[in-house]
């Protein structure tokens, strides 16, 4: 196989960026980029990529959940799938990389492959939903690519449309969903993605293979004590709920920095009734904990729930906790994502993989077909905010990456 | 002097809860008791006071801040007053005894004494203003009785009324405010009082001499730090303001149980941006510090920023401090405080003064004459709320000690 000397990585980069600057000008919200599922802008997102595969002669298509596809088919009668996929749904006020990154590089590896035939189709999708914002449920782009979009029809927005509405309104046929289940053989998933954290910049590293999407947990939890009045009330006499949640607050902080990869977060704290001198008789406060290794988070969830029963009882105040969400660790495929090292390795970057502590679409494809994820750095660890950025130079690195993953796992598949 | 011994305190006692409850019923709120400075309710209040004034053959009058005044005069030509008051305005959703038990025991002691002379003027004030809702300063009634309401006239209240505005709504003549101002000479001001708070509850006591009224420093504080997703940050490359605040809230705790007579209170915080996951990049809270000695308190709360400071630094966080008020303690008078302990004594309770938490009109008429207060225990240490309650018991408890007050005082004044 070409060694690929003659590509212009630079050029691919610079475009790879425009694009997703051009693709960020698709907006609902005048003067921010806000991109919820199936609204108007993606319209344009979809033609605007339309030309761009056009050009490439790819075959493209939307589905019944408003996914994009892009596919260039193997000579191969044998011929199995590589996805390579993102989604182009953004958060309110986002910036321009988190989902369209990938979607982009997923086009410029095929404008980078050329004429080399590769023994397997390669497939882009660029995913319709993967935020979670409009519907408050996550990966419904994803799902119905796995076939499991169906039982989230009837979840409505804000506005009180359903799923099932708002892809009829969008012009899609809503009875063709299953359809959207890909049935081909599929040997893997591949996606770019921004790191979206500080690790690799910490690292002074440009990309990272992603060993595991973390599992979280999340928790309401509750103190109750009395509310009494600030003057009028000795220290010894009080039930105070915020002391009782300072103490769980640092108790977190604490487990989870001990715990080598467990984050412990309190992000979300109400005292009530919430005057200044008034001792608060409540604090409701949120905690969220994760870990690439479920028994390690589920154990240190525990010690946590332990610790605050221990602080409710030293303080004599009552304790009510709610479990919000729990989702498993999904460990990315072994096999895939040594040969992504391999191709990090050769391509001039060392370093260990690192774990992915926010959810992505690899997380359900993860479910049912082997899935591996290439982390970009994020410089400052800046996302979900119109600062968003990624470096030219790790964007032209994560493209010769790619292409020297195709070329390794072209080998590969010849040799099966 | 006579020894009370015919007297009835148990039926004056329950007269004056009586008289709490029909007080209570003059509200401008219907299901509950609110009475704000010179609201439509005050009146049914005034005629209600008149008419128990008027049986005991008392002089009445209602001056232009709208405070109720009952004079008994002594005959002793060389006579001073003694001032006995409390409050008729209440909190939204009020019990029936903060302020109004003061006032109707004020009566009830002029019953108690009958026909008995003593060498000085009584004089019972039912204050129009303490609990500072309306205007959003306290005080105004007794502000105006030491001649300091003037500054006040312009404050405006929720709908945009004046003070000056209020009092002519009222009915009651802005120009004559000055005159409102107590001219005679006062050898005292005493104060009957619900405790607000737990201590003699805890203590086992019915009453309390006051020995001061707290001094108190209110602060705004508020650590930066950076706002970041809570899964894709490690816990070593966090500036978590929650975290910070945390650790201050405990130190606060910590060093208010250690400092006799502290305490401090961190009564509200909000942790931006408040989502269970992002770690917080700011949080803002209050701070609430008081004690007997300004120079105590003074102390605690320049260590207490200090110790906001090395946490700041410690976390990489940014601190900002604001002062929202700084009251200076204000001891009761020495003298009549030692005669309270003394009536407390000879009717058989023990225990030592204790320091008022809350603030009280003493506080204001107590940078002019020589004032003291007795608390009645609270129930729980309840109060502004509609569950305040006292126990008739205690009533009649500060009944005795009342007349046994009054005739020590009888006495000191006999010799001068």
């Amino acid at each position: 196989m070409t060694n690929f000397t003659e590509t212009d990585f630079a050029s691919l980069a610079e475009q790879a960026l425009v694009r997703c600057h051009t693709l960020a000008t698709f907006t609902q919200e005048p003067g921010q980029l806000t991109r919820l599922f199936l609204s108007p802008p993606m319209r344009d997102v979809h033609s605007q990529l339309e030309g761009w595969a056009a050009a490439l002669g790819l075959e493209t298509s939307i589905d019944a959940a408003g996914n994009w596809h892009a596919v260039r088919h193997s000579a191969d009668l044998e011929a199995r799938t590589l996805l390579i996929a993102s989604h182009l749904d953004t958060v309110p006020n986002a910036g321009a990389y988190d989902g369209p990154l990938g979607v982009v590089l997923g086009l410029g590896l095929l404008e980078a492959l050329g004429d080399l035939a590769v023994p397997y189709h390669l497939h882009v999708v660029g995913f319709s939903e993967e935020e979670g914002v409009r519907f408050g449920v996550p990966f419904l782009g994803s799902r119905a690519l796995v076939g499991t979009a169906e039982p989230l029809l009837e979840l409505t927005d804000a506005a009180g449309v359903t799923v099932r509405q708002a892809i009829g309104d969008y012009g899609l046929d809503v009875s063709a969903l299953s359809e959207a289940r890909l049935r081909g053989e599929v040997l893997g998933y591949l996606e770019f993605h921004i790191e979206q954290g500080p690790v690799l910049e910490a690292d002074g590293r440009a990309l990272g293979a992603v060993s595991a999407v973390a599992g979280q947990s999340r928790f309401n939890l509750a103190f109750t004590g009395k509310a009494n009045h600030a003057g009028t009330t000795p220290m010894h006499l009080r039930r105070d709920a915020l002391t009782g949640a300072a103490e769980f607050i640092l108790a977190a902080e604490t487990q989870a920095r001990q715990t080598p990869g467990l984050v412990a977060t309190v992000g979300f704290i109400e005292a009530r009734p919430g005057a200044s001198n008034v001792i608060p008789g409540a604090a409701h406060f949120t905690l969220d904990v994760r870990h690439a290794e479920d028994e390690v988070r589920r154990r240190a969830q525990t010690e946590l729930l332990e610790t605050a029963g221990r602080i409710a009882a030293a303080r004599h105040l009552s304790l009510k906790q709610e479990v919000r969400m729990e989702v498993s660790a999904t460990p990315m495929d072994g096999v895939l994502t040594g040969l992504l090292g391999e191709a990090l390795e050769a391509e001039g970057h060392g370093g260990s993989t690192l774990v992915s502590g926010a959810g992505h679409d690899a997380m359900v494809t993860g479910t049912v077909w082997p899935s591996t994820m290439l982390f970009v750095r994020s410089p400052g660890g800046i996302s979900h905010h119109p600062d968003e950025t990624v470096l030219a130079e790790d964007v032209e690195a994560a493209l010769r990456v790619g292409v020297r993953f195709l070329t390794l796992l072209a080998e590969r598949e010849e040799g099966r």
